[in-house]
């Protein structure tokens, strides 16, 4: 039964504000009887929807078996960002050493070392920093005052919120009576392809080998993730999560916001770490965990359920 | 009994370090004792206090119902900070269709986009960034590298401290299994009047519609407020407190430091959310809660004695 | 036994990456097996360690009462930081009334205010802002996009990671009805010698009197210093803990990391307090606690103990 429509878009919009213009989306299935009064033009939904809606929408529907990604990859035709400045601008300070691609663009105030190297197309916002023989790949953005210290490697199609630091010192110090002797830091970072730093969030340089992070893995703002440790790829880290020194973190994993994680820890694929989670154990792959100090999540819950039950008989024989 | 002084003052000071050229205050009962020894030329104090100290004290009594807010005002009187730079720089980066008012002030090495608007006596100094189309108000304070991306509005008399950063990118993908596909983050951020934001605070852009934040509202420190959240009027929210995306917060709600709120949460007028805190229900009004996961602040701190009990009697049975 | 060795080094690395040109160490006793094998020309160890050795490696035995200590050292003499711009930058703005010394750096983009000053060999990295009347001592580094308000003192060998802000408004106001009146921040911060602060770490400046950080303090990344607070001397603070106004922290106190730590508490000298507790009590010296709100370690232990063993009998009788 095929449509024989020429329609004409101009974005993505919810439910309740999209018109005829409009494409969107039916992602939670709570929203559905909002699907039957949208003036959408179009409808990104799933074959089931698809078939509960036939004939009673006058959108377009547009079935996709993953309508979370087919939206977000719609919104992305329609959404490119603009930047207020192109070029490479005389007023940013450029070593005579580095290397910038010509396509990039590098706006004013903006510091590049000796022997660093700026990708294709990348973007480097006013107020951003990039230490001696760092490299950025392609297609990057670095928006405004994104430190990149010396000696860091990052991938092709990264995102730096603003104010992300990367590759400042590890904190590692010799205790002695007399003072608490620096530990030079003198290891680097290297960020995979793909990945996405949080506004503010920080990411320190190894002690001697370096602090990585794997591709796709996509971290949220004021992250703290501590010298020498290791991320893989695909994970997910929400906001103010801190991960301790030398921890290595599988594929995959999923942390919650101000989780903390303490060093030397392993933690598995597809692992996940509920929010405010203080993990001091090995995580196994696949595990869901959470409480302070954490257990695996039903333990936890377990837990919660008998102090409650504790709390309330003390109270009724006091 | 009218006095008839004509006195002389420099400052506000505490009880034991003012002199009679300072006015002090009393606003915590427990330093009473000490208002009978300060030689503050002049006290701030409550009716009560001024009548038990009334022939016992050379200082002149000032009283007022709200001793805090009157030493406040009176501090602001002597008061006024002092930017070390004034005009508008010439090595400032300010795009020719930006409106900067005449009176405003811009410091050197700040970039302010395409259609920017500056209001009058607002001062903007070093390092920051204003993006396309963002306006900021009248009397509004920027301290050094703050970031406002493109598409935001700021109210009159807001001050940013440094380092905060407004409307970078919310956090959203969609994942699959070959990438996590970015969702785009086309809502910008609106900021009412007389907000006052910490340093390193982060404020997410809205996804498709706007991160809110209401007028009188403060945040302090290495706070973040996620994607679409929106945030009343007179609220308090102290340092190191996350609200995750969508989260809608009342009015004159107080959140201590290092609290949790878990998304697309209901938080009720005058509600209290006690320090560490972690909210993963809807909190009704005029409540205070504590906790992780929070309960009504009774109901936990009950469960605190209940545990506690039941390991001092494991200790002696064991 | 004295030996007559002439060695060349280059550096120092861990023991399974070393080579005979390099010095390698043992202060963890759980790598003694790797010592066996290792290639390193030189083995920094402890005398027992040595002496377990002896004629059993090629390795040169370099005995130490602190091998950590002398490592650091060691490492240290290989490792001295390069900075990729040297002199004073005539693109920074640096008030005519400033004393910059002449053997410190100031990179481009930098914002020095009147009468700040800066000490020998002190270096100050781009984007970053000292204000009015504020001093940094001689041998210190400033790392790019310190903000360091007016008022404020730092001493010598102090080390800022990128995004520190000292000096920040404290969280302070009167409210009201009406409003909430803004209590000027009119004290500065001190910093004392040898003190290292993490990137985007926050130390706001006091109500009054002055916010105050120890010699040989070091604070790691994220981390929130609140008003009026005062923090001994040799105290380590992991990444993302708060220290809310008018605190006072001893001496030689250590705090884990996502630690809070309420207002106007006294923490003792020596005293540990481990990650994520919260702080609701002083702390009397040498004392460790834990949980949240946090009690003595062992009693913290003893309760998670009771809780796990009651919701595993609880399971079984349900």
């Amino acid at each position: 039964m095929p449509h024989n429509h020429e329609a004409k878009f101009i974005g993505v919009a919810p439910l309740n504000l999209a018109s005829a213009e409009h494409i969107s989306f039916l992602i939670n299935d709570k929203y559905f009887d909002e699907c039957l009064k949208t003036q959408a033009g179009a409808l990104v939904c799933s074959k089931k929807t698809a078939e509960l809606l036939y004939g009673q929408t006058k959108s377009i529907l547009l079935v996709s078996q993953n309508p979370h990604a087919a939206v977000a990859k719609i919104s992305q035709f329609f959404f490119k960002p603009k930047h207020p400045f192109s070029g490479i601008s005389h007023q940013a300070m450029i070593d005579e050493t580095a290397e910038i691609h010509p396509t990039a663009t590098i706006f004013p105030f903006v510091f590049v070392g000796p022997g660093a190297k700026v990708g294709a197309q990348t973007v480097v916002y006013s107020g951003c920093f990039i230490g001696a023989t760092s490299s950025v790949g392609a297609d990057c953005l670095l928006y405004p005052n994104v430190v990149i210290r010396e000696g860091c490697t990052v991938g092709d199609r990264c995102i730096f919120n603003p104010g992300s630091v990367i590759g400042g010192d590890g904190f590692g110090f010799a205790a002695t009576e007399k003072e608490n002797v620096k530990i030079p830091q003198i290891g680097g970072v290297q960020i995979a392809n793909d990945v996405e730093i949080g506004a503010n969030t920080t990411i320190d340089r190894g002690a001697m080998a370096d602090t990585k992070v794997g591709s796709q893995t996509k971290i949220d703002n004021l992250v703290m993730i501590a010298h020498n440790v290791v991320i893989g790829e695909f994970c997910f880290i929400a906001a103010q999560t801190g991960i301790a020194g030398s921890a290595n973190i599988g594929d995959r994993v999923i942390m919650g916001g101000q989780v903390g994680v303490a060093g030397h820890l392993k933690i598995g694929n597809k692992s996940i770490l509920t929010a405010q989670s203080g993990i001091s154990k090995n995580i196994p792959e696949g595990q869901m965990w959470g409480g302070s100090p954490a257990r695996p999540f039903k333990e936890h819950a377990l837990s919660l359920v008998a102090l409650n039950k504790l709390a309330k008989s003390n109270k009724k024989s006091s």
